[in-house]
């Protein structure tokens, strides 16, 4: 008989996201009239700007005419979207990187697991705690690491504990690690990294010969202009890492796919006997062989979020999501809870009230507010104690929600 | 410094369509006034029907409206796509397979590849030579192989004949084989499997406990009744066999990407030690956490193809192919030379004129008539010696591509 890869047994059956779901149905069947809020996955809530779905309909109808009509496009995207991608994302803001550099993907999610196919299978992997599951999820997949503890930790992983008592900026590794995921704006802290802070990370890089995976899914949130909004505005940054991007979170995306990733042409890993082999080629290699492109349409809807007025609407939108994370954050700041993030970032990070655990804090917070947001351990073990609250509803649910939370919650 | 994946520098450097593009290029260079006529890629060319476009254009509509904007989807594929694929490509033969067995992707060149990461390393893996390069490529990347040899074929994989010798139809291997790619109607040869040739698979696989990959990308150009359109027609192939689907050749999506993969709840893999998985659940697990579902949009297009209307649109077109396919199969026939395929398949398949080699055959096509087709010896050993001509293109070029061949091309 076939054998499988008996890594995915390693993997703990309970993903965070099932199983919040399963509780909110168990709640919804017991309580038929109770109004559910849902303030836990972060995904959007708003429609699709005009822009985008005028640009779409154009491109639709242009698949209609034999002579407008698009076949197999290029892997890494059309240049069209590649050019406004290097010059409105990177180059305005000073940052060197090219159009070919940067490979149109259909998500982020699929990026983050899929880079691991070019690394070998002994590199030293570090990952921050709190942490987005996937990238724990596909390194156990991939063989990486050993089983989990009690706890939840899988073996070999380095974890960067990021808590209250460090500003959510986890301590450099005190060993030497291969690769390093770092998410800014954080999910699910919703804090961010300061220009000093990456480039202690970049200097660490240099040194260690280590790769960092720079996830910047919610960089179009940031309000802080000192805040950087790609790894590639540091010096350096060239070098050592690889940046994942959304068209998601930024203009809506979430049922639409699109995101890209960039590879710069100056990053090098090495060969078991130690030569050096560029990782522009094999992402090249593995992107063109396991993977077919973009939809067309959906290429030329993300295109229209550089015009000028797709740039006006989907700000307004981010605004309008961020605006909520304020009075989330003002909110349960005046009832006495410890808040953070929320400023630049689509996500509140909250301390439970009376030394809650994060589960605990969810059921309460179901049962007596029938709100939904996510516990903060299902991020990982640092995130015991912690719960996220996310900003993307409608106006009117984020301030029911308050009001129920204000009315319920004991702190 | 980060090690990287070795087993990519395997890879031969000299992809097939990356070369072809090379030596049109250069030709072209050479003779700017020449109309050149491609033959080659596989890639459809005629517009996409209206009932798909009409529905893409709805969707794109909902997306504007915030009681039908869509955000996340289910991984696997919204419901109403899936429930239609089962009915009609599968319950409607006859095919028992659910709905929740059907993984909607982006692509089947994508789950081509996927599909190797929830097996273990040490299986022995069987291709059919000639063969479509991505389930060699993917398996050298994954590590299942040693080093190609000068003919280009790899160490520890399994190749399977496929010669005018044998009918195009490959032997059963003699020795044991965990992993079996079939693809039918063929890529490259435009052959197809009876009922018979694949009940002996179906019972080799149960035998021997093997898994075989079905690619049925084609099956839409089967037009002779007695020839299955899914594997899952035979009995017993729900217990060994895995199908890949796309809606590219059928529905002219291409550059739309939409293709499913059908996993069956009865497959078994082992364990290491020996336990019995179900392989199901494991691509559950793999699809959900490395993938993030194919657009709303798309998927709706998608839905459109097994319409009373999209149903007989996308008819029209594979037919429109299909009568290119005889024309081009009846051309080359008459001027003597020896074709297969083009029947059940938009590729014909011919035995190069005068003992040239693929790419002597190449070059003379291209050099003499302006015709671009693809070299047989690009998809194994055993392709030299033919060469693929692809019904894809206009009926204007494909007449005057037959002209200029038989005005040209001695045989």
């Amino acid at each position: 008989m076939a054998t499988i890869n008996d890594n995915y047994l390693k993997l703990k059956a309970g993903y965070l996201f099932p199983e919040i779901g399963r509780r909110v149905k168990a709640f919804a069947e017991a309580n038929p009239t109770a109004k559910i809020i849902r303030l836990g996955i972060g995904d959007v809530t708003e429609p699709l700007p005009s822009s985008i779905r005028d640009a779409m309909h154009k491109a639709v109808d242009e698949m209609g005419v034999r002579e407008t009509f698009r076949g197999y496009g290029p892997e890494q995207g059309y240049d069209f979207l590649r050019e406004a991608i290097a010059k409105n994302d990177f180059q305005s803001r000073g940052a060197d990187v090219a159009a070919d550099e940067i490979f149109v993907s259909d998500g982020s999610k699929c990026d983050c697991g899929n880079i691991l196919d070019i690394f070998g299978t002994g590199n030293t992997i570090a990952v921050t705690d709190p942490v987005y599951p996937v990238y724990v999820d596909t390194n156990v997949m991939a063989g990486h690491t050993g089983p989990a503890n009690e706890t939840g930790e899988y073996g070999k992983l380095v974890y960067l504990r990021a808590t209250a008592e460090n500003n959510f900026v986890p301590e450099l590794p005190t060993q030497k690690v291969d690769l390093i995921y770092l998410c800014y704006p954080n999910n699910p802290t919703g804090t961010v990294a300061t220009k000093e802070t990456l480039a202690k990370w970049v200097k660490y890089a240099k040194d260690n010969g280590s790769i960092i995976f720079f996830d910047a899914a919610y960089e179009a949130y940031i309000t802080d202009p000192n805040v950087p909004h790609s790894i590639y505005e540091i010096p350096g940054a060239r070098d050592v890492a690889i940046e994942f991007r959304s068209f998601s979170k930024l203009a809506g995306f979430t049922g639409v796919r699109c995101a890209f990733t960039v590879v710069p042409k100056s990053l090098k890993g090495k060969t078991a006997s130690g030569e050096e082999v560029d990782l522009y080629r094999l992402w090249t290699r593995r992107h063109t062989t396991k993977f077919n492109g973009v939809s067309y349409i959906t290429q030329r809807g993300a295109e229209a979020v550089y015009s000028a007025e797709g740039k006006q609407q989907v700000k307004q939108i981010v605004e309008f999501y961020l605006e909520n994370a304020k009075l989330i954050r003002e909110g349960l700041t005046a009832l006495g809870l410890k808040v953070f993030g929320g400023v630049n970032a689509p996500y509140v990070w909250i301390k439970t009230p009376g030394n809650l655990t994060s589960w605990q804090f969810f059921d309460e917070l179901l049962s007596t507010a029938n709100v939904v947001g996510t516990p903060g351990s299902g991020f990982g073990a640092a995130g015991e104690g912690y719960f996220r609250i996310s900003a993307f509803n409608s106006r009117e649910n984020v301030n029911e929600a308050l009001r129920r939370i204000k009315a319920t919650v004991k702190v």
